[in-house]
C-alpha cells in the first residue's frame, strides 16, 4: 500500500529559487542550483526532498539527514551534515511552510471531486443565482435563489448554497457543507459537512413550553478563513455572527450565535463558543474548550486545551483550566492532583511517560 | 456588507394587534395604532421596530431606546422614554419571541435551498413511499421504501430518509441529514447533517476482537422536538431512544442508545448523553457536559455548562462541576481554584474581567 | 405506533443449532430443538426471543424470565425458571452478540436507502474509477478519478469518494461520508456524516497572519474498522493517519493529523485525540475525553470518560480525571470533591440518587 501517494512531487524547484520565495539564505552557495521536489519530516527526507529543524531537540535527527536541503535556525546551522543544504531562516517551520505551498500546490486547497467546469448540469442552481465566470459548481451541489459565488471558487457536490448568500472568490465549499444567511469573503475554505449558518439556539420560556425566538442575524466570514469538517456556525439572532480575515477554525468546533471573533485567531477542535461572546485578534484556543457567552476574550490570549472559560480573559495572557485561570495557578493545581496520585515524584514521571501503576 | 439582509421587514402590525397575540398590555393607549415591522435590540431598536427589555440592566439602554415599541414589565414601564409604546408583560422576552414570529413569519422555519413544490423530479424517491400532498421533497433527496412524509414537511436537498421512516406533519428535515429507524412526530426541526438512527455503539469483547451487537431499536421523536447541526441520535439497542415533546437540542450534541429525554428539555451544544440514560420533563443542561449511561436525571434538574455527571441527580436541582454536585459546593471549590491562582481578591477582578496577568 | 418494527423476526433457528454458532451449552437437552426468532432484553424477552443474563444484578428479572432462551454463566444456571432454557456461556454477552448476528443479520450493516444493483445512473462516477462487479454505488454518490471500490461494498447516496482513494470490499460508506486521500480495507463500516481525509489543522504563524503547512499524508483504516457519525479524521501531514484492524470510533470523535491508533481500540464518543499520538493495541478511551498530541498511550489502557490526557500512558493502566491519572487516585479526589459538596455521607447517597438538594 505504501506506494500510493496522492500528491506527485513537483517537477523541481532550484534552492535559490525557493530560498527566495522562503525568505531564507542559502548556507552553501555551491547548493544554489540543486532541485527539490517534494517536502518530507526530517527523519526520512532524502536527497529530492527539503526539510525543516527547528530546535535542538532535532539534532539527533538533523546530524543524520539525508535530505536535500534543511531550512533551519542560524544556531543549528552548523549542526546539518556536510552534502545536505542548510537554508537558514529566523523561523524554518514558516519557511517550510511556504516551500511546501510552492512544492506542493494542489495540496494548499481541498481535494475536488469530480472533473466539472463551470456549472455541472446536473447541479442544482436556481436561475436568479449569479455564477462568475470561472467559478465551478459541481454535479450534486444546490444553489439558491439571487445567491453570488466568485471567479475561482468550487462549490463541492453535495454542498447547498442558501438563497441570497454571497460568496467570493477562490473559495472552497466542501462537500456536504450548508451555507445560508451569509457573506463570505475571498479565499476561505470550508471542509466537509460543517454547516454555516442555521438558526442560533435561543428559545424564550413560556406556560406551555419554550417559545422559539426568530434568528434574523447573518454570519460574516471574512477573507483567508478556513473551518474545519462538521464545524457548526450557527448566524446571529438580531445581530451577526463574526469570524475574522486569516481566522482557522479546525473539525467540530461550534460557534454560537453573535460570536464575534478578530483576526488570525486559532480555535482548535471541539471547542465551543457559546453566545455573544467576542474574542479579539491573534487569540489561539485549545481544543474541546468550552467557552461562556457574552464575555470578552483579548487580543493575543491564549487557552490551553480543555479549559473552561467562564469570565472575561484580559489581552494576552496564558489561562488554563476549569475553571480557566492564569497558567502558573493551573499548573500548581495540577502538579498537586499528580503529586497526590503518583506520589511526590509521580509528576516528573509521568511526564516521561513512567512505568508506574 | 450591511445592507444586505435575509429576512425582510412584515408590511406591519399594529400595536393593539401585537399586544394581543403577545398576551401583554399597551400603557400607552394612544399608541394602539401604531405600526411596527421588524424586531431589533434594545441598544438599535428605531421607530418602526419592536424590542425588550427585561431587568433593571437594560435601564441605560432603555431610557435611550428610539424603539417603536418595547415589550417591559410592570416595574420598568416608568422607565421607557416618551414617545416609545411601552407594552407590559409579566415575561417580555417570551412576548418578543411572539412578536418575532409574528413579524418575521419566514424565520420561524429553515430556509429552503429550491423553489420545489411537490416531490422534485430530481429527487430519489422510492415507489412505495408515501408521501402526502403539500410535502415537499428537494431535488437531490432520497426517499426510501414504505417511508412516509407528512403534509407540509420539507425533506431538503441532500437528505436521506431510510426504509419505513415517518415523519409527521409540518416538519423540515435539513440539508444533508439522515433519518432511519425512526418515528418522528409533527412539526420537528431537524438542522442539516444531524444523523438520526444509525446504530448504536454497542459491542461485546471476544477473543477475536470486538463482536458487534446488532441494534434493532428506534429512534421516537415527539412533536414541536428541534434538533441541531450535526447532533447524533442513535437508535435504541434493544429498546427506543426517545426525545420527548417540545426539547429542544443544540448543535453537535450526541444521544447514545436508549437514551430517554422527557418533555420540554433544553439540551446545549457539545453535551453528550451516553446509553440508557433517562431525563425527565423540563431538564436543562448546558453545553459541553457529559452525562454518563445508566443514570436518571429528575424533573427540572439544571445541569450547568462543562459538568461531568456521574451518578443520579435529584429532580429540581442545579448541579455542576466535574463531578457534578450542587451548585454551592461547586462555587466554593471554584472561588478555592480562583483564590489560588489571582489571590483572595482574584475572584471578584475576573468578573470583571481584570487585567491581572 | 409500537407495532411499526424495522426489523422482522428471523424465520426460527434452533437452540441446537444457535448453540453451537455461539459457542454455548445447552443446559437442558429437552429444549435442543426450540425455535428462537429474535433477541430481546430480559425483561420483556418472549417465548420466541433469547436474551442473556451476565451478573447477579440480573437475577430479579432472571427468576421471571419467560424467553425461550437465556444466555447465562453456569453460576446463574441454576436460577434460570423451568420452561426456559439455559444456554450456558463463560460470556453471555458474546454469545447474544454472536446470536443477535445469527437471528437479525440485516443490523449487521447499515441500512441501504435505495434498492439500487449496481453502479446507479443517478451517481456520479468518474469513467477512471474501478468499480468491481457487486459493489454498489447509489443514486447522488459520487466517485472520482481512479478511484477503487471493492465488490460487496456500498457507497451511500450523498457519499463522496475521492480522487484514487481505495475502498476494499464488504464496506458501507454512510450517506454523505466525505472520503479522501484514504486507502480503507475490508468491512469497514463508515456511519453518516463523517469526513475522512481532510486536511490537518497545521499553520505556520508569519509575519502576514497564519500559512497553511500543507498536508500530503494519508489515512489507513484497517479491516473491521467502524467509525460513527460525524467522526472526523484528518490525513496525515507529512505521515499517514492510521486505524488498526477492527478498532471501533463512535460518533463525533475527532482524530487529528498523524495519530496512530492500534488494533482493537474502542473510543468513544466526542473524544478527540490530537496530532501525532500513538494508540497501542485493545486501548478504550472513554466519551468526551481530550488526548494531548504528540503522547503514546500504551497496549491495554483504559481512560474514563471525560478525562484530560496531558502525558504518556503506560500500558495495562485504568486512568481518569483532568489531568488524568491512575483510577485510585483520581477516586480519591472525587470523594473529597463530593464530601464537600454533599457532606460526609453526601457520595454514597449520591450514588444510591438521593434525594438531598
Amino acid at each position: 500500500m505504501d506506494k500510493i501517494r496522492f500528491f506527485s512531487p513537483h517537477e523541481g524547484i532550484s534552492l535559490s529559487d525557493l530560498s527566495g520565495r522562503c525568505g531564507a539564505e542559502i548556507a552553501n552557495p555551491e547548493f544554489s542550483g540543486r532541485i527539490v521536489t517534494s517536502i518530507a519530516p526530517l527523519s526520512r527526507a532524502g536527497s529530492r526532498d527539503i526539510t525543516f529543524a527547528s530546535s535542538r531537540k532535532a539534532l539527533p535527527e538533523l546530524k543524520n539527514s539525508q535530505a536535500g536541503a534543511v531550512f533551519v535556525t542560524a544556531k543549528l546551522a552548523a549542526d546539518v551534515p556536510a552534502g545536505v543544504a542548510a537554508l537558514i531562516s529566523a523561523d524554518p517551520q514558516s519557511a517550510f511552510a511556504l516551500a511546501g505551498a510552492a512544492l506542493m500546490p494542489s495540496a494548499m486547497r481541498p481535494l475536488r471531486f469530480t472533473s466539472a467546469v463551470g456549472v455541472s448540469e446536473a447541479a442544482v442552481v436556481d436561475p436568479s443565482a449569479i455564477i462568475e465566470d470561472g467559478a465551478i459548481v459541481e454535479a450534486g451541489a444546490v444553489v439558491g435563489a439571487r445567491a453570488e459565488i466568485g471567479a475561482g471558487t468550487v462549490i463541492a457536490s453535495g454542498a447547498a448554497i442558501g438563497e441570497g448568500t454571497r460568496i467570493g472568490r477562490n473559495c472552497d465549499i466542501g462537500h456536504g457543507v450548508t451555507v445560508q444567511h451569509a457573506l463570505i469573503g475571498n479565499q476561505v475554505i470550508i471542509h466537509p459537512s460543517a454547516s454555516i449558518g442555521q438558526d442560533g439556539f435561543g428559545y424564550a420560556p413560556g406556560p406551555r413550553g419554550l417559545v422559539k425566538i426568530p434568528q434574523i442575524g447573518r454570519v460574516i466570514i471574512q477573507d483567508h478563513v478556513e473551518i474545519g469538517a462538521s464545524t457548526t456556525i450557527d448566524r446571529g439572532a438580531l445581530d451577526d455572527t463574526v469570524i475574522g480575515e486569516g481566522t482557522k477554525i479546525d473539525n467540530q468546533v461550534q460557534i454560537a450565535h453573535n460570536v464575534r471573533i478578530g483576526r488570525h485567531c486559532v480555535i482548535v477542535s471541539q471547542t465551543g463558543i457559546a453566545g455573544s461572546t467576542t474574542l479579539g485578534d491573534g487569540v489561539m484556543i485549545g481544543g474541546a474548550c468550552a467557552i461562556n457567552g457574552h464575555i470578552t476574550i483579548g487580543d493575543g490570549a491564549q487557552i490551553a486545551a480543555m479549559s473552561g472559560v467562564a469570565s472575561h480573559v484580559p489581552a494576552n495572557v496564558r489561562w488554563a483550566g476549569i475553571p480557566a485561570r492564569p497558567m502558573n495557578g493551573f499548573l500548581r493545581d495540577v502538579a498537586d492532583a499528580n503529586a497526590r496520585a503518583f506520589g511526590k515524584t509521580g509528576r516528573a514521571r509521568t511526564e516521561k511517560g513512567g512505568e508506574e501503576q
